[in-house]
């Protein structure tokens, strides 16, 4: 693992504002911020990508290739219905953790499927934003 | 209430042309003209938005946040699928009303359901052009 | 439209004191009232009828053949079950607009569906007492 | 079979004028008639009893007891959900057959299933009012 | 109405010793000349078909056509699956009664639905031997 | 607990007569007059209704408000499909337990769910006319 | 009855600290202790045992042959899906009565089938720590 | 037929790169040439798009509104899910092929229905890029 | 590719007369003459069977072991249900090409599946008898 | 036990050719041989019928009745929809056995359900050609 | 196969006594008997285990390593919910036949789906004792 | 957090030789080892437990409440099912991080499905033995 790409997906843009009890009151350059300095401390480069559209975050996957030896993908609400970024997913031959800041099995009905995570590596889910560095270092430690 | 933004999603652009016997022969232009003249008799202001992305339509959404009091939504057949619209009218804490031209009961089985509609304030359906009239109202109402 | 029937079902006689925080605090009679100021206001007469009984109710919307223009029924919880109300809709050949005070959407599962609706010409549903007063107007604008 | 009582169940008292294309054109009064000339051809009394109440025609139904050899059943839309009427059928102790002018089986999904059926002795459906005289000659014929 | 087919499907070869308790002690044979002897009486020709075989029932109903004015068919276990069967009725453009010996409703949950109902005129189940004649009589009674 | 008010819905003043291999062989009369005679040893008033009428229930549910301290209800078969009549349950502000004649849970699948047990105290099935008087008890036992 | 057995299943050796808000703050053993003094009241013979583990619980029922007269079981969870411990209480021959502290009605979807209901005398829920003095003199009566 | 346009969505311009061994090893420019080969041997122009975005195919197929008078589409694995591709087809009043590189049904469950058939003319599943030829082919079949 | 045969299933040789709206005019036997000559064009000797027979289309499939290079199929209403025909298709080591004449999947409900379609080579619906004419080239092709 | 039937349905008698990874590779012919010694050792007769047409199955079926004393039955798969010959099955009064030679609960979803298992004695499943042997010798063993 | 170990599950140590009707009137301790006395015929060394816990199954399993060539299971009611048994039998690499007394498929509903038989070589359902029997020739029979 | 218990459920005492291409090739007693360093690491404690009784995980998991201030439970397959094990995890209020060796979403159906999730603070599945030390630093993590 040399460089890892976070791609958060809908909506994750209004983290620290949007609903604080479920997602925490962190904002979203915060985030990255405290995920820059793990991934410094292990040694990896790490990208940032933010969007609300489900095309734009296929067309990040695709630019993976060739372009990154990880992903860490949380897809927002995508994750329950986006077959076509599972296919994505599968399609890059990368290796994806899937990561949920709240536990999405304590939450509603719909968001207890996750139709991304057969194609994943893993799944972590309900660690707050730590969530983002356990999949960090998940990925890192698939190198050796 | 003084600002409301109206957001259409897909197809709706196409008002007026497509299949007139469910939707109507007005136009876009020509139903959001009649929503500013009852905006104007009512004293608050109206913006319109159509997109035929999820994305796009999230976008506005969130840019709704400090800049508008009430938000009317006819999100065309994303009503039906789209998690990650619904996580966004949740996120912006503006009060929502969603609206139909046709019945959507009236129609296809998978029409029947609004994942967006828990999140909504209240939701009109059923009464052609006048759905959007009725939700101006129904929110300038909130106020007072 | 000269003569507007609104129609109430079962437990909608308790309003006011029942499950406030749902339903508002405002009494059955109050509303009554100022339901039928708006219609003096729209020029239309309003007459209010309210039962408990599945057959009351469908006896009441066959009177309504040739004795009125227009419909607001609020079935209450048989709106998620009462075929045979939705055959007395379908049959008296006068448009019935289905109103509801909470929204439905954000209520319990069993709420969500309601068989009247495919044959009533639209639905308003979560607006509070305001239900009706727009259910009025959109009777009303039928006209013209 | 001496006495053989014909109950209808809701909105059959709009016969001939209800949905024609459905129900046909001839009124509640003349299918009666009808009723009662096959009925005295055959050598039996005939009553008639109609209510848009489920509690009306289970009382009807318990008068029976004692009162009534056969009794020939419409329960309308009552058919599809009403497990009381069914109980009153199947407490009654005397052979009831069900009947329904239309074909249930080629309308809507939810007319398809009848829970009534399994503690009727038959049921004849979709020869329009014929159902009714046909159910008439089935239980005249119960007798030997 | 000149000349009626009979058609019955699998296993009703077998009628009067297959589960008497269910579909009665008379057999096939007698059970033919009962309804012969009606025909005879509501002046029409009767004729009968029985096969086990899902095609062999198909062949039989195409000969109809331009060969005989209506159809009774008791499709046996066929009903309940065969669209085959469906397809065939709904090819031939003539009318066609669906009986059955038992009432389907109080059996086995896979006898509740018939897949041919919805094509055919209407269904009499539940009288025993009887159901054939009743829908004699129902299709006799469609010519006047 | 001073008054304590009995409601039996559907059916019920059959009881005796009605399939008395499930229900028992004690008439409705009888049975009031067994809970009558343990409610004077338990120092309460007692008062009863029954009615085949999903409507006259919700009514007299209603009357109780103001008038009684507890209720026992025994829905009969609108145990199973009646959200009006849990919406009264819910509405009245009135510890309400149910009870039931036969254990509704070894009987059809249909008799499986209440629709009423989840806004109700407690439920009790299965003890013959018993469940009425251990439910008075339950009644009583919830004053100290 | 001369001597029951209390059987109660996975987790309700905690009670009182377990989640007291609904299953109340009485522990485990004072619950025994009222138990107790009502049997020497209704004059029967008592007996406690509780186990986390299905096996055990399937022993112990297994042991009430020829030792007890009547159980009054808790399966905490095991309810919800321990055919085992179903067939365990159709094999004995000694009459069971299920009871839930809560009413399992009003709580999570998985907690409102019981698959041991159908075999059990009779079930008693959601009346706390009385539930089990109902059940006790439910088995007691049903001796005389 | 004298134009077409051949839109393809999400992850198709991955092709031969991306699970060849479903997709075969053809890139996505190579199968536009193949494509283009037959359309000028046919005697028709051809077009083409692709995107990721279900907005940007949205957008598309209204261009095609006046600029086309045939369209090809494989909308990847918005096939399964976008009711807002489907409207998108039943509003341009264009025939629509839908066509498909392998053979949907014999894939994942989630693949083996296309919310988009119903309102095309027809699909085409399972011969590789060879689907797309013969898509080519009935289109410019229908013209004569 | 040498030799193929062409099977047609139920109800298929009623062509031209059976539901022309669905089907189209043209007869079976000129369908046939179609399919010939488009053949003879590509230098393939092609045959035909039909059968209404479950049974005969499954000995037809076997026969073309050795005696066949390529099927098309046409199951007519077994291709929802038969089980036995997915087995035959997938026992004989033929390509197999399933054709539809209308669109199966803006039929009834029940046409959307096909229980044959996972062990074809591909599907052709929609295009009329142009679908058979696809298919023969769809396995011509397969050839090189 | 004096003589057995073994009768195999759909696709069978391609048994050795036909995916052998699953069936084996015995052919038909020499199963039937060894099954054959097998009855000679165990002193009873065998007689063997195979069949693709579900009518046929069913009129050997019906041939049992005074013909022999058990069955053999391997329906293929016509095991998991054919209702008719479930009928055939229960209406011939002679034990059937039903067997399988893959392991049927290992493979595909559909073939999990058999329609034919509960009117059947026993179910024999995943030996191989041994699970006919099996049969014979359950079959025999129920003579003493 | 030199050694067989018969692992019997909850409920089955009450053979003999439990529901006769259902699983004969022969005691555990006599079946284990008559399996030994054919195992003694075939050769093989038998061992006996039975538990009402569904850990102890999961560990008698695990003994099974090096330490038996096959295992007969008839794991009782946790056949129908143990997935945890279930990978047990996957994890041991040893061939396990799953047996049942009586016809599990013309039982309840709930018996009818085993979560253990895809992970088996066989089963052998609703023959008895003979169950056994037949499951011990047929690991016999897996050696040569 | 000083003292973290790592309980582990049925058939994963079996690490190592069972399914190692799913579970790997490591056993249970080096995982503990791996572990118990990383802990070191961490500066806190841990103690192992492992079972394939669901009564004794609940036993130990009870025994945690003031004795450990944090769980890891990887429950196996009583994961998919055990109500009792989620009421004790939701009981002791410590928290507990469920973990999984194998991605669970990627393999049976049945496995997609967790009981116990809701009630767990996170979820860590797919990482092979590291799925273990991400919960440790998890739990470690929560507490500064």
């Amino acid at each position: 693992m040399k460089k890892i790409v976070v791609i958060n997906g809908p909506n994750l843009n209004l983290l620290g504002s949007r609903e604080p009890e479920i997602y925490g009151s962190e904002s979203y350059d915060r985030l990255c911020g405290r995920i820059k300095s793990r991934a410094q401390e292990l040694g990896v480069e790490v990208e940032f990508f933010q969007s609300n559209s489900e095309g734009g975050l296929i067309d990040r996957l695709h630019q993976c290739i060739g372009g990154a030896d990880g992903v860490i993908l949380n897809a927002g609400a995508y994750t329950h219905t986006s077959y076509a970024l599972r296919d994505a997913v599968a399609s890059i031959g990368i290796p994806v953790v899937e990561v949920h800041i709240s536990n999405i099995y304590a939450r509603e009905e719909f968001r207890h499927k996750s139709v991304i995570a057969p194609v994943c590596r893993g799944q972590i889910s309900g660690f707050g934003a730590a969530s983002y560095l356990l999949a960090l270092e998940a990925l890192v430690g698939m190198n050796g």
